[in-house]
Parts: C-alpha cells; sequence; structure tokens
C-alpha cells in the first residue's frame, strides 16, 4: 500500500469513528433501550445502538472503499476483493455502555488477511471524545498527538507488582483458563474486573499507576485486532497466550506494558497449561 | 437539624468535594504511582492519592464543624461531639483509579449514627466534573440539577429483564454469598463486573440502558453512606440482603432500580439462605 493509500485509509477509518460516535451519543444513558437477546453466546444483548453504529460504518465502507471487505461483530460478513478487510465492533463494552459508563469503545481495524498484518486501529470512545489510532510501524495518536509510554521500556519491571485485568471472570470457561486465572490473580498485587478495550488504551497510554497485565479468553477477531497497532506502537506487547502473535483466529489475548512483565506472565500460563 | 444549619453543611459538603477533587486530579493517570500495601485486607493497596485527598477533607471538617466526627477508611476515627459524623471514601474504587479510568469517585456521607440517619450523601466524579448530592428526603441533584429515574416507578418490572452488576466477584467470600450471587447471575439477563459506586449513581440517574439490580458484599460503611440519600431520593432502593436499612455494620448490600426488582431479588436471596 502507498502512502497515499494509507492517507486515504486513515482518513475513511476517522470517518468510521466520526459516524458510528454520532449514533452512539444518541443512544448512550436512554432508558429503556430496545435490546434483543443473542442466542448461544455468552455476550447475551445487543442494543439498537450497536446495530445502527455498525450499519453506519459499513455503508460508508461500502460507499468509499467498495474493494475493501468487512468483518464484523452483528451482521454478516462481506468478502474483500483486494485482501484487504475492515474489521469492526461498533460497541466494545456493551455492559459498560448499558450500565452508563462512557468506557466503552467503537473498534475499528484494518487488515490484510493473507499477512496477517494490522495497518490500522483506531479506538473511538465518542462521550469522552477520545481518539487513538495506530498505524503499523509508527507510534500511535490519541487525539492526534503522539503519546509516549512510561512503562514500556522499563526492564525491573516485576509482575508482583502489576495490576491485573480482565473484562470478567466468565470468559474463563475452560478449566485450563480458569486455572492460569486464578495462578496470575494470586501472583499480580492486584486484580480488577470491567473495562473491555478501555483497559488496553490506558495500557498504551500509559494511563495506569502501575504496570499492567490484561488477561482475556473467550474474545473474537472484532475485540482485539484495532487493539494491536496501538498497543505495539508504544513498545508495549498483545500476543496470544502462547506468545504468538494474533490472528483472525486468536480468542486468548495477553497484554502486558512491557516485555519484562510478558515473558513472567508466559512462565506462569505455561505452567498453568501443563497442570 | 435547622435548615440553615443544614445550608451550613451542604455548603461544607461541596466544599470537602472540591478540595479531594484537586487532589486527584493532580494524581490521575500519573505513571508509577507510590503505592502502599494495606495487610490483612482484600483491597490491597491504596495511593498516595486517596491519603492526601482523605486528609484534605478532614482539615478541612476539624476547621469549619470541629464538633462533628470522623468515620474515614484511611485513617483513624474522630469521635463526635455532638453525634453527626462525616464518613469518607477518599477514592471509591481504586482500581479504576489505578487503571486510568475515571469511573471511581469520592464519598462523602454526613450521618446521625444514634438515630441511623443518613442527612447527606454526596458522590463526586472530578475528572468528568460530575457531582451528586443527596439529602434526606429531598430529590437528589447531579451538578445542581435535580433530576428523575425513570424506572423507579415501574411496576411491571421483572428481573430477568435485569442488568445484574457488582464491582468483582471476589467480593463474594462465603459459600451462601457465592450461592446467591451465582443464582442472581442465573436469573438476571446480563452480568457486568467493575464500576463501584459508579454503578449506583447510574442506577440512581436512570443512566442504565436496562433496569438495574446491584449485589455486593464485603462492604465498609464509607463505600455505601453517601449512596443512600442519593438513591433512595429518587424512590430507587438500597438496603442490605434481608432488605432491612442499611446501617453503619452493614456489609451486604442490595440496590435496584424499583420496588419490583427488589422484592424479586429478596425472594432469590432468601432461597440462597436457605440453601
Amino acid at each position: 500500500m502507498t502512502n497515499e493509500q494509507l492517507a486515504t485509509k486513515i482518513k475513511l477509518a476517522n470517518k468510521l469513528a466520526q459516524a458510528s460516535g454520532d449514533v452512539i451519543k444518541k443512544y448512550f444513558r436512554q432508558p429503556n433501550l430496545v435490546t434483543e437477546t443473542k442466542i448461544f453466546e455468552r455476550s447475551s444483548i445487543v442494543t439498537i445502538a450497536d446495530r445502527e453504529a455498525e450499519d453506519a460504518m459499513v455503508d460508508l465502507i461500502r460507499k468509499e472503499a467498495p474493494q475493501d471487505g468487512i468483518i464484523r461483530e452483528e451482521g454478516e460478513n462481506i468478502p474483500s476483493q483486494n485482501g484487504y478487510y475492515w474489521v469492526l465492533d461498533p460497541i466494545d463494552g456493551t455492559s459498560s455502555f448499558v450500565k452508563g459508563l462512557p468506557i466503552f469503545g467503537t473498534l475499528i481495524g484494518l487488515v490484510n488477511l493473507d499477512e496477517n498484518i494490522t495497518l490500522l486501529g483506531c479506538v473511538n470512545q465518542p462521550i469522552l471524545q477520545e481518539r487513538w489510532l495506530g498505524i503499523k510501524g509508527h507510534s500511535p495518536y490519541l487525539n492526534g498527538q503522539v503519546f509516549e509510554n512510561p512503562y514500556s521500556q522499563q526492564i525491573d519491571s516485576q509482575i508482583k507488582d502489576a495490576c491485573l485485568t480482565s473484562t470478567t471472570p466468565l470468559m474463563f470457561v475452560t478449566p485450563r483458563q480458569q486455572a492460569i486465572a486464578l495462578e496470575l490473580q494470586k501472583v499480580c498485587k492486584r486484580t480488577a474486573f470491567g473495562g473491555d478495550c478501555y483497559n488496553y488504551v490506558s495500557l498504551a497510554t500509559g494511563w495506569s499507576s502501575m504496570p499492567m497485565v490484561i488477561l482475556e479468553s473467550d474474545l473474537k477477531y472484532y475485540d482485539f485486532c484495532a487493539l494491536i497497532p496501538i498497543i505495539e506502537g508504544v513498545g508495549a506487547i498483545i500476543t496470544d497466550w502462547s506468545g504468538n502473535p494474533l490472528n483472525s483466529q486468536s480468542t486468548e489475548v495477553l497484554a502486558t506494558s512491557n516485555s519484562m512483565l510478558h515473558q513472567q506472565a508466559l512462565k506462569i500460563i505455561a505452567q498453568g497449561t501443563n497442570v
């Protein structure tokens, strides 16, 4: 992809964030929002805001980049004619949205699926007016400003001083996953639940008061694709539970403020796997 | 207490919110914040922001209302010379504060302990600049404006349509508590963890997209005292797990968007208690 083509995609990503944000702002903190139940899935509700925000993004992509494919949370995927896919989660953190907490986000990734390269990742928080943009090989932006992460190069980080977080313990489904999560809870200084994508952007931005470890499972591609260039762009780490790069089939995600914590977390995961 | 005396206390509550908020804003999202470990307690960290924010409030009370007592999270309690106590939690939601999430709050209650009457309750979120003020027997205020709760008078609410929330499943310590929490999770439409005091003010303000049930245990008086007049002031419900009024010794809290949900939740709790 040429620089010019990339610039066009960045512009489109920003338009998608704007369009989805306009929809979400309309519905946030409205009572008795119609909710539908998704069947056969742990995450059991979807709001009208999810659907409308996703539709707004899909319409824009179909109009401005008709050759690009779409992988999305709510509707059917759309095949790509050029190898590029937009990976969309209109509201990551439905629980927070439903509770009226402004710590959900719209996730917008652009990926070359054949090469498993996430070129762009955008996280948009329309209520707090925060927009993160990550570009493969570059430092990420928050509202147009490059930022530095104070933890990413710390070589003396110890996992016993870290804050462990996961959106919910209910995401650990298998006995192996539950054993690993419990073991990490024992080792880390504090365990905090809730947060969804906001945990990851806070980790990337270095907003936490302690170095962070995020352990999650039972995720879908659209839950993490957009986060990859934002986290990697500051030198923080995001992989699967074996330390391998994430791909469209991954479901287990480990993110850490730096590589020291990553190594220590992987060791604990490997021990848990052998139990 | 005369209306004039009450007005003086409301003024002081606002000053306490302002003073603690000034401290907290200084430390929020600062990296490598010094943290100390509280020994023998589940909630295992306290930040320098907790201590300084609490000290700022205690100094003000000692100066402006020296006869009032203080019950507080971090330091030693101070006895009252007139029966009134300020009940202070400088940062409720330390996990969110530490993760850089702006959904913690400063809790400031004023109680007549002998009569178990919470006269005033203030929740201050200094980052989002939201301040709730509840006054016994009156409608509460958010940033000086009275608000209405769309759920509190709904007589057809069903617990199967509600969102259940608890800050963390780790707060359910005994087998009875764990059984009750699991049973409510099964019954409610969705379970969401995280949130601390922000769950309660969102419930009071009617910001959720679904009616809410909050189930918590292992709480201290300063975790809920300030919430009582805010929640009761809109016609929502907050009691202990037996449906009795909360007092300084309570540790189990049940809050619901309305009395229909409260009755249904109490029934499930009673069944769990008999297991």
